[in-house]
C-alpha cells in the first residue's frame, strides 16, 4: 500500500459538497427522500443513474469478494431481527449516544457536539458559560459569545483564554451554567443521557414490550448469528469468509454531509473467521490491502485515501485492533472502510445468549482442538463509497472554448457503459444497425442508451456528463462494411474504427471487474 | 400466451411444502432468521445459495425490463419514507386487515380468517354458535363442534346445515354468541376492527406523533413520489417506466406457508406511465404476456402457472383492471404476480396533497395537451419467484439404483453456474489448469465451484443436488491437449470434450439471460 504522498496535500477539489449535491439531484443520481413533501432528514432516493452506479459498485464487490475467493459465502440476512440477536450483541444496552435535552424548547443535541466553555476572567472571577453547536467556526463562535458575556459584565479585566469542552465533559455543577443553543440562556439542559440509535418497531398484532424489535444497526450480527448454519451446510474449514450486503438503519440526531451520514444507508461486509491462534495482524493487514486495492480497482482516487488506525478510547471494547481506510470528502477526512479484528467477542455474546455451541473442530490430521473463531471484519458503507467515487470521478474541462463537468467513471461501475448514436435517423438500414448492436449489448448484460438527437458532439458530451465510457457512431460507413465508430472518453482523439461484431468483445475486456491477478 | 391445459391437473409435486423448507435449510438456500434464538415467525434469512438464486432473479428481471427497454429507468428510494408519502396514498388510513380479539386470551385473530356458524335446529331453536381458524378442514371442524353442541343439548331434533361465515359478517348480536378459539366459550371476542399493517417506528430524537414514520409496505410509492423528479432528469416521453427492486414489510398477523407470506420480503415493480387516452387494457395485455414470459425464462414451470383476473370486491377501489398470474404452490394455487391498471390514482392523491404538479404535457408536433398519466403497475414478489422457482426446478430420479432428489435451474439463475474438477490433487500442473479455468471464469462473473474431493461421479451428484448446470473436469488429456470435458447437468450423458480456452465463451451463450427476440 503506498503511504500518503506529499500529492495528497496538493490535491484540490474541483467540486464542493454543495455544488455534488445539486449535481447529483440534476443528473438524476440522488435525490431527497421525499422531495415533493420536503425531503425528510437523513433519507435519499436514488435516482436512475443513482441506482446503476451503486448496483454496479456492489455487483464488483461481490464478484471480487465472494467470487473471486473459494472460502467467502454470501448471506442476505433479514432488517428486522429477532430480538434477542442485539440484546445478545451489546446494541440494546449500549449502541448509544450521549444526548442533551433543553427541557424548554423540546429540542435535543448530541453531547458530544454540544461545545461549552466558562468564561472567566484572570483573577478566575467566572462570568458565565458559552455555548454552540459544533460546526467548522465554533472556536470562534464561542469567543463572540464570551465578548459579549464580558461587554455586559462591564468588567474591563483581560479573560483567560477559553477552554472548549463537550457536554460529555461537564460536570453536573457545569450543566446548570451552559446556556441551551436553543434559547442563549442556561438552566434549561440536562446532562448527557444515553439514547439509543437503533430504530424501534413492534413487531405482531400487539404492541407490549415482547413485541419490540429493531431494524439492524449493522449487517454484522446477521452474520454471526447465523455463523453455524452457514459453516455446517457449507463445509467450510477456517479461514473462511461469509459476505453480506445489505441495508441498515440508525436514527442518527444530526444526520449531515449528505450521503456520509444518512439514517438509512447500505454496508457490505465480510466476516472472515480465522483460528484463535493465527497472526490476526497478518490477517488485518491482507484484507487491509484487498480492500485498498478494490477501492483503487473501481476509480477512487488514492491521493485521497489514508490509512488510520484506531488507537486508545477510539478502539472499540471488543476489538484487538482496527484500522481505517479514510477519505479526503470535500468536507473532510473521514471513514470510509474499517478492517477490525473483532476477537471472538461476538460469537461468544451469541453462543452464552442462546446457549448454543459455536466451537470449530480442527479436522484431521492436525492435532485434535477446538476454539471459537476469531474474525475479521472489513466493513465497507456503499452511501460512503458512492459518494467517494463521485469525488473521485468529477472533473472539469473546456471543449471548444467552453468550461464544462464531466464524470470520469471506470468501465466496470459506470452507470451507462455504452451509448449508440445513428448517425442520423434515417434510412431504415442505419436504425436497424444501430439497434441491433444496442440489443446485443443489452442482452449481454450491459447498460446501453441509445440516441439519435442532435450533432454527434453534443451527444458525445451528454455522454461524458453521466460518465459514460464508450459511445459507439453507426454511420454510413457501416452501411458499407459493417464497421462503426467507437470513442473512449478519456481519450476522445482516440476514435477508432471496429468491426460492429467485435464491440461486444472489446466491452467484455474493457468493463471487466478488477481483480487480483491469476 | 397458453390457456391452462389439461396437463395442469395431472402435475404432481414431488415434494410437499415441509419437504421444500428442510431442503431450503439443510443445502443453505433459507434458514430461519435468528434461528439460534427460535427463529423470528415471517421472517427468513438467504443462505450462501439462497442469496445466488435471489440475486440471479433480480439480476434478470432488471436486465430485462429495464436495460432491455429504451423507455424504462430504475430507482432506489428509501425504505422509511417521509410519511406523507403514506398518508397521501391513503395507507395510513387504509392499509388494513380487519382483527378480532378475544379478551380474555388476548389473542388477536385476522376476522376473515375466523370461522363461525349458527348451529340451529329445523324449528329454528339456535342451540349456539360453533368457530374455527380458518385452515383445510373448517368446515369438518365446525361441524364436529356443532355436533357437540347438540349432544350437550339433549335434542335428538335435526340440525339445519351450517352456514359458515367469517367474524367480518358477525353482526352486533352475533359477537356475543360465537366462541374464542382460544378459550372455546362465547363471550370474549370483539368486533371486527381494523389494524394497520404498516410496521410503525419513530425517526428523529423524540418520540411523539410528530416523529411517527412508516416502513413502506410497498415499493410503489416511492416510485409515484420520485415521479416528477425522475421524469425531468431522463427527459423521458409518455409511455416510459420506472422500475424498482427493494425490501418492502408488511406486519401480517398470521405469517405463514414460508416465503409466500412473510413480514418482510423483496418487491420487483415497474410503473409504467401512459397516455390518458391510451388503450390501458392493451399496455396491460402486452406487459402481462411480458412477465408470463420472463417468468417461463427464468425457468418456472408454464404447467403451474395461470390467469387470474380480479373482478367484483377483489379489484382495489382505485383499479381500472387487475389480472393475477398465480402459481400453483405445493400449498395450493396463489398470487405470484399481478399487472394492474391503477389509473391516475396515485398521482393524483400525491399531486393533491403536495401541491405539486403532475401533469404531463404532450410535446410536439402532437396537439398541444396535458394530462395526468395513468398507470400499469406489474409487480412481482421476489421471494415468491424464488418459493416458485424453487418448486419447479425441483425433480427426483434415480442413479445406479438409487433415489436422489436434485434442482434443475436454467443456467441463468443457477446459484452456481460451473464446477471445475481437476481429476485428482496432483500433479501441479494438472491443479494449475483447473485454477487458472476457476480464475478466468470468475473474472467473467461466474460463481464457480472448485472441488477436488471424491470421485468425478460424486462430484456431479453434489452439482446436481444444488443445481448446478455444468460441470468442468481437468484431466491428464488437459495436459496434452489443453481440453476438457463439459458435463451438462440435464443431458449427463453427453460429456463433450471441448478446447479449455472455449469453455468462458460458451457459457456466455448458455447463461444469456432470456430476453425478447432482436
Amino acid at each position: 500500500m503506498d503511504a500518503p504522498t506529499k500529492e495528497v496535500e496538493e490535491f484540490n477539489y474541483k467540486i464542493d459538497l454543495e455544488g455534488l449535491v445539486s449535481l447529483c439531484k440534476r443528473r438524476g443520481f440522488i435525490f431527497q427522500s421525499g422531495e415533493i413533501y420536503g425531503g425528510y432528514a437523513g433519507f435519499f432516493d436514488y435516482g436512475p443513474l443513482g441506482v446503476e452506479l451503486k448496483n454496479n459498485l456492489k455487483r464488483c464487490w461481490w464478484q471480487r469478494m465472494v467470487y473471486g475467493r473459494d472460502n467467502v459465502v454470501g448471506l442476505d440476512s433479514s432488517i428486522i431481527t429477532n430480538p434477542k440477536v442485539h440484546q445478545a450483541s451489546g446494541h440494546v444496552a449500549n449502541f448509544s449516544d450521549p444526548m442533551v435535552d433543553c427541557t424548554k424548547s423540546k429540542q435535543r443535541f448530541r453531547a458530544d457536539q454540544l461545545m461549552w466553555a466558562r468564561v472567566e476572567l484572570e483573577d478566575g472571577t467566572l462570568l458565565g458559560c458559552v455555548s454552540a453547536v459544533e460546526d467548522g467556526d465554533t472556536k470562534a463562535k464561542l469567543e463572540k459569545a464570551a465578548k459579549k458575556l464580558m461587554k455586559k459584565s462591564g468588567s474591563d479585566a483581560a479573560l483567560k483564554p477559553l477552554e472548549m469542552k463537550d457536554m460529555t465533559e461537564a460536570t453536573e455543577e457545569d450543566v446548570p451554567l451552559v446556556p441551551s443553543p436553543a434559547t442563549g440562556e442556561p438552566g434549561s439542559l440536562t446532562g448527557a443521557r444515553a439514547f439509543n440509535l437503533m430504530f424501534q418497531t413492534q413487531v405482531g398484532p400487539y404492541a407490549d414490550s415482547g413485541s419490540t424489535s429493531y431494524l439492524r444497526p449493522e449487517t454484522a450480527q446477521g452474520i454471526f448469528s447465523n455463523y453455524k448454519n452457514v459453516a455446517t451446510v457449507s463445509r467450510m474449514k477456517i479461514p473462511f469468509g461469509i459476505a453480506q450486503i445489505g441495508k441498515a438503519f440508525r436514527n442518527e440526531i444530526t444526520p449531515r454531509q449528505f450521503l456520509f451520514r444518512s439514517r438509512e444507508f447500505e454496508q457490505m461486509e465480510i466476516e472472515y473467521f480465522i483460528d484463535e491462534e493465527a497472526d490476526f495482524a497478518a490477517e488485518q493487514e491482507a484484507w487491509l490491502q484487498e480492500m485498498w486495492d478494490f477501492l483503487k480497482g473501481v476509480g477512487l482516487d488514492e491521493r485521497l485515501m489514508e490509512r488510520e488506525v484506531h488507537v486508545g478510547d477510539k478502539l472499540a471494547h471488543y476489538a484487538r485492533a482496527c484500522t481505517d481506510i479514510t477519505f479526503r470528502y470535500p468536507f473532510g477526512s473521514s471513514e470510509l472502510l474499517g478492517v477490525a479484528a473483532r476477537g471472538c467477542y461476538d460469537l461468544t455474546q451469541h453462543a452464552n445468549a442462546s446457549k448454543q455451541k459455536m466451537e470449530y473442530q480442527v479436522p484431521p490430521p492436525d492435532k485434535k482442538r477446538q476454539f471459537v473463531p476469531h474474525v475479521i471484519e472489513p466493513s465497507l458503507g456503499v452511501d460512503r463509497l458512492f459518494l467517494a467515487l463521485l469525488c473521485s470521478a468529477y472533473d472539469e474541462d473546456e471543449v471548444d472554448g467552453e468550461k464544462r463537468s464531466l464524470l470520469r467513471f471506470a468501465p466496470c461501475v459506470a452507470p451507462i457503459t455504452c451509448a449508440i448514436f445513428p448517425l442520423m435517423k434515417k434510412p431504415p438500414e442505419l436504425v436497424q444497425k444501430a439497434q441491433e448492436l444496442a440489443a446485443k449489448l443489452r442482452r449481454k448484460g450491459y447498460n446501453v442508451v441509445y440516441d439519435d438527437a442532435g450533432s454527434i458532439g453534443k451527444r458525445y458530451r451528454r455522454m461524458d456528463e453521466v460518465g459514460t465510457p464508450f459511445c459507439c457512431t453507426v454511420d454510413f460507413d457501416t452501411l458499407e462494411d459493417d464497421t462503426v465508430t467507437l470513442r473512449r472518453r478519456d481519450d476522445p482523439l482516440a476514435v477508432v474504427r471496429h468491426r460492429r461484431d467485435e464491440i461486444p468483445g472489446i466491452l467484455d475486456v474493457e468493463c471487466e471487474v478488477p481483480m487480483p491477478p491469476i
